[in-house]
């Protein structure tokens, strides 16, 4: 039988060839940079695609907790750092952990970076989280007292090592050309230039960046000594929207089962809801936009079809609006594809995907 | 140890005692109404939450798919119906079923309605959805040709048993007081009896209605035989907006640990985000909030705190708008309450819940 023969209710396509070269091409931009390829593994949660990135010569990975961490440990990983503020609740975890491999924290206060004095046994390695615009989470160039007080926790800890500063440029995702990114990277790096500069020589540590629309974009990361992108590699509608991908470098797509045709309204429903593809829309001249609608085929998916969009999703229902051709090339139990809004929720919220040659990956499931 | 000592990562709290007062509150109403109770098990997918409706008297019930019907045929219920319009890539799970329980079915068209005469060898109930204003699924009065064409479909076979005419009113959510939602649940109720009185005696079935706005605003069912509410067994922040519900009525709150303080701007940052909560979100005043804050104790949870909301999610970080005090009160590695925006979306990203007097319950979990 057939892939999509096979397919009985909203299914997470991978093209797992599309995957793999999006991870040669960063891991090639890397290479040529000479930074540190450290991928954020968040956005596939999945120990089999991990392998994938160590075919490409990746040995160390970011995750962002530490039930992940832990799920990757397991699948052979053993230099991980978990780009999410320390969760204090989680201490014997961290520990347990940092015993067995290379593990980084992010830490952004003094009264962490004192809880971990006082209690890790086991050796683990300190970033301070930069705040260079995102206005999440991190520290900006005015708290340098507190990096201070975070840095010389660290040279008093025998078990803390201080490694540098860690940033994720999450205002890249309001960006809306490459230009616009490049500018929000330069301003950014520079601003963690100025902060290390700061420190003493032998205390300054490296540079590490993240975010898919800067990695995609730039040509070379000058200034910064590793990137951890995450969502590059499977890429989504909101990539395209900012500009830092093509349609082409999409490589997950929904396939979701055609229930109910409207033609008087040019509109299908479709079983593939919001616990499928996630709530997350881009607004888009006024429209909300929940993904881009293709043709599936044994072989993939189409270019995504000029003006088909998802407009509405309910817990398990999808709204599409469509072209008169393509509503007319439809029934019901026909399949379709949607290219998701955000990859990394679409993924978490499928728990599985399943290859264009019909293979189940399987996932990280939380605890 | 405390309830809340124990907590370690984000974990979705219910109180036991307003959920069952919200399910006894809701039977009593239908009870008075002479209305079927028949409530929808997508909200909470919970075998020991069905329970607590079977306490109350309930023994039909409504899921969303196929898969959580048969988890719910496992936990011993035997009168099911699918409130979502026929998969045709199913049928062999529908036939299963339908062989092992009284299984209602939604048709809104007559290419499935003959798919199922041909195929089924087990008995069915079908409902035809009549959209009687929400615009997502279902037929409209100038659809009365499909309409007759589904019925004869029934009629015709000895497995297709038609039942009636099922809606859900999913207009309400945009409702902002209880007077639109009662002005929508009229209209929408005399169109739908308009559509039953132009069937032939004995033909004409039942009348079904969904939607916890109506359904918790609304004091008696006129003109109805079901109802199918979900939501209203835990409410949430929408139905706080729409004016459905009071604070006292919410009986799910996220419990999540703050990672770091960022007092220069009122804000926390929370091990809790997009896939926890979702990313569903109401807009009030030009805001966007993704859920509402309040103070954790062991016995439950405050009422919202005033001006203090949920202002940014992440995959994994919350970020929290909050006032000077509660600031002050709160440290790295503290627990705050969140009030979910849609908590049948949160129900299903988190997979379980944790009752104040520390039992785990379960959930279906999609294969």
């Amino acid at each position: 039988m057939s892939l999509l023969d096979n397919i009985k209710r909203p299914t997470l396509l991978l093209d797992e060839q599309k995957c793999r070269q999006n991870i040669r091409w960063m891991a090639e931009k890397a290479r040529k940079s000479d930074v540190t390829f450290r991928p954020h593994f968040k956005s596939h949660q999945s120990a089999v695609i991990g392998e994938w990135f160590r075919e490409e010569g990746v040995t160390a990975i970011t995750v962002s907790s530490v039930g992940m961490a832990r799920y990757f440990r397991d699948a052979g990983w053993n230099n991980i750092t978990v780009a999410f503020p320390v969760n204090l609740r989680e201490l014997d975890e961290i520990d347990e952990l940092a015993g067995k491999i290379h593990l980084n924290l992010l830490v952004n206060s003094p009264v962490v970076i004192s809880d971990l004095a006082g209690k890790l046994r086991n050796p683990v390695g300190i970033f301070i989280e930069i705040d260079a615009g995102y206005h999440r989470s991190g520290l900006t160039q005015i708290n340098s007292d507190l990096m201070h007080i975070i840095i010389d926790g660290c040279t008093r800890s025998n078990k803390l090592e201080f490694h540098g500063f860690l940033s994720h440029f999450g205002e890249s995702y309001d960006a809306r050309s490459p230009d616009e990114i490049k500018q929000i990277y330069s301003h950014n790096v520079n601003e963690l230039q100025q902060i290390r500069c700061s420190l003493k020589p032998g205390q300054q540590g490296i540079i590490s960046v993240g975010d898919t629309p800067t990695c995609n974009v730039l040509e070379s990361f000058t200034g910064v000594d590793e990137i951890r992108p995450g969502n590059f590699l499977f890429n989504d509608v909101m990539q395209i929207e900012i500009g830092s991908c093509t349609t082409d470098q999409i490589a997950i797509c929904l396939a979701a089962p055609v229930v109910d045709l409207y033609p008087s309204r040019n509109e299908v429903v479709v079983y593939g809801g919001s616990i499928h593809l996630s709530k997350e829309r881009i607004n888009s001249d006024g429209h909300e936009i929940f993904g881009l609608v293709v043709k599936l085929t044994e072989n993939g998916w189409s270019q995504p079809l000029e003006e088909c969009i998802v407009t509405q999703l309910s817990q398990e229902h999808g709204v599409l609006r469509l072209d008169s051709a393509t509503m007319q090339s439809l029934k019901p139990g026909s399949l379709i594809g949607i290219l998701p809004v955000h990859a990394c929720l679409t993924a978490d919220c499928m728990k599985r995907y399943l290859t264009l040659d019909g293979k189940q990956v399987s996932m990280f499931i939380r605890s």
